[in-house]
């Protein structure tokens, strides 16, 4: 997992009709300092996060468990999810 | 997922049976601002994208999942497929 | 698996149901000399680590069997897991 | 999928059994201008690609589906494999 | 697979139980003039590599496979694994 900004959203109608319903939301990952590192990805929102929200994201088949749907979706071509809002770092 | 511009394509007759027939477009990653990160690589195309669209590529077993082939196609070689042509970032 | 050393922890409520009672340790990935390098992640906790320990750190469908469930949790959602606590660096 | 030139190749006795048999490439990641960008890896050839051919490559469980084995094979270590040779980049 | 070379190994008594009685060996990422790439990682040995060699490594789910275990092992965790002693690089 990794931990990312919420900093935008895409909008996309011609796509694959296994996105279709998700928020696909731009993700920054950061550090535990709050700073910008890696590169920009898209991930599909389960947990009703927001612009500006620090959040958890998963990649990978994982991602494709988290969509509220537990048994794995044969024709889903997801592969980054946003799974936690994150309330607090501890150092 | 990642946002890609699709900036040409290859040809490729000698290759694995399970690429026949897909469309290989190089892809080089964005971020929100449309600006070149990470580096390029070949995704196949299902959704129709041209040179020039700002794409959603996924990369793994969610790239073969994206062909209109719900199965899991067990001999299909890919690992990076477009899934989306981007109408619009929202940040 | 990479070695890390674990910084931190992250709180997070609103989270999918499968991390509900996972302890997620911010762990920054170091070499064998003890130097960080790559970039933090957010990785479960399955062994007792604690701050300040080195770790090993598996990430993908190996860290979803790391839970104490050998059977793979088709819900599980989490793809990194801290599987060891390193006692020395042999070199 | 990624762009890589076909560098050299690796000897190889002592070695999981599901890697005999194979020729182990050396593959340096290229983009479409034919410069090199990444780093090198080893792939293992299935579309009878030599020294100095440009070529695309697969990782993870794509590049086990790729040696004229339709069926998953359960015992094969390969994460890496060329499955086509580049005649032309369109851009 | 990458090219790597072994530099010393981990003792990690505290681990997932699928880890006992693994080689847990650092291996540094080499190009093919021997020079290093990357980061550090830890692999599980299995063809008897020692420091000093110069060896293939895979990682995700051919790691699991490579353990002279041809059943995919549900329980293990491991994503990174020797799997070839390097002879000869030839170029």
């Amino acid at each position: 997992m990794y931990m990312a900004k919420v900093i935008g959203s895409v909008v996309s109608t011609q796509k694959d009709p296994s996105l279709v319903g998700k928020k696909l939301m731009i993700v920054r990952p950061i550090d535990s300092d709050k700073q910008p590192i890696r590169f920009e990805q898209v991930a599909a929102d389960t947990v009703n996060a927001g612009i500006g929200d620090n959040v958890l994201v998963v990649r990978g088949a994982g991602a494709r468990r988290a969509d509220g749907n537990a048994a794995q979706n044969a024709a889903d071509v997801n592969d980054c999810t946003i799974v936690g809002i994150i309330d607090r770092f501890d150092k």
